[in-house]
């Protein structure tokens, strides 16, 4: 393989991973608004949409492998594909994460509906941006983007500190209701996990673009607070 | 390097693994053991070892980075080290799902004891059962054990299901345990997720050992049905 050609490869796993984001992230919007809509439908489609994104992981990974056999990679391109490895198996579970929302939301909807006080979409919109900001963050090389998910992430935990403390007192209080609630908070739990996904994420694309290690609360000097 | 340093080297990573394997396994049984005893000194303890098995995490991937970068590998050698940097990552969250349900039982020691009908400890042996198996898979190169352990997934599954059955009446019918209930559920999926985890590692092994990608229900001939 031609250096040329290599490069044209690197490419293709930044655009294939591009593509795997979109669709993982699509699949977390599409439980969301099924949540909001009370529509089984669509959570079927996030149900069958899995198998696409199972596939592209793998093709992500045998690119990736390919890619490694071809050629001695350099120091920084070794990086990049490590953080493209790791960031495919991050979005596989982006996914099974709204597999997971959409079965909470089927359970819902056989349910009696209750009005509780838990706003899911506002977590939802926020993890869902953390996901495409984090790639974005890969895409990019942007050190500096990807910084600004893992505060993001401080956000996403609170609130789903909140919901238990929230949706523990519906379940005490109206126990008539307290299925819903349960259903309502391991969605929240689902978000907060594509929150650590999309963070996971972020600190990948941190060690390839700055070649420091970020994970588990090492600094990174940003020339800033 | 020469051949045999590098065989040397691909020996370490496998060791590192085993080390890190045991940790993430004690952490587990040692938030379990937290669970039966209401021991908040237990709990501190597995909160407290997150920070070597992070440590031990980073120090895997240097490893795997070091290993591709001074030789050209093989590509049996290549796939081990593949499988090598995804069963670390899955490690370092089994550890993260042991911090989780200390969590957990940190909550339920604040609240009255409820004797609830489940059976926590079963699920949580299983679960630390499946992650050694998936582990002396590797070690071994056994995809037979693997595929055992792949089995022993639907059993947890099936355990985490029938506890949110028992959990959620347990909210509906004595609210006053709803928060005890409440959190032996969240045990139960986070048992779940390191059964989960076992899984990965296992499919890992299979694809090292086999070169063929059992991910994603993908058969692999057994010899058997």
């Amino acid at each position: 393989m031609t250096r040329t050609r290599f490069q044209h490869e690197l490419d293709r796993l930044k655009q294939n991973l591009l593509a795997m984001a979109g669709m993982s992230e699509q699949a977390v919007q599409r439980a969301m608004e099924a949540y909001g809509s009370r529509d089984s439908k669509v959570c079927r489609l996030v149900l069958t949409g899995e198998a696409s994104i199972n596939l592209a992981e793998r093709e992500i990974d045998d690119l990736a492998l390919e890619l490694l056999a071809m050629q001695q990679p350099m120091a920084v391109d070794l990086r990049f594909i490590l953080a493209g490895i790791k960031i495919n198996a991050d979005l596989e579970r982006v996914g099974d994460q709204a597999v997971n929302i959409a079965e909470r939301v089927m359970r819902l909807i056989t349910l009696p509906p209750a009005d509780l006080p838990l706003d899911l979409p506002r977590t939802g919109f926020l993890a869902s941006l953390m996901v495409r900001q984090a790639i974005e963050a890969f895409v990019r090389g942007d050190a500096a983007l990807a910084r600004a998910v893992l505060q993001m992430d401080d956000q996403v935990d609170a609130m789903n500190d909140e919901a238990y403390v929230t949706m523990s007192r519906v379940m005490r209080d109206t126990p008539q209701y307290a299925e819903q609630a349960l259903n309502l908070l391991l969605i929240s739990r689902n978000l907060e996990r594509v929150a650590d996904h999309a963070t996971n994420i972020a600190e990948d694309v941190i060690f390839w673009v700055q070649g420091a290690n970020v994970r588990h609360g090492v600094q990174v000097s940003t020339g800033g607070s």
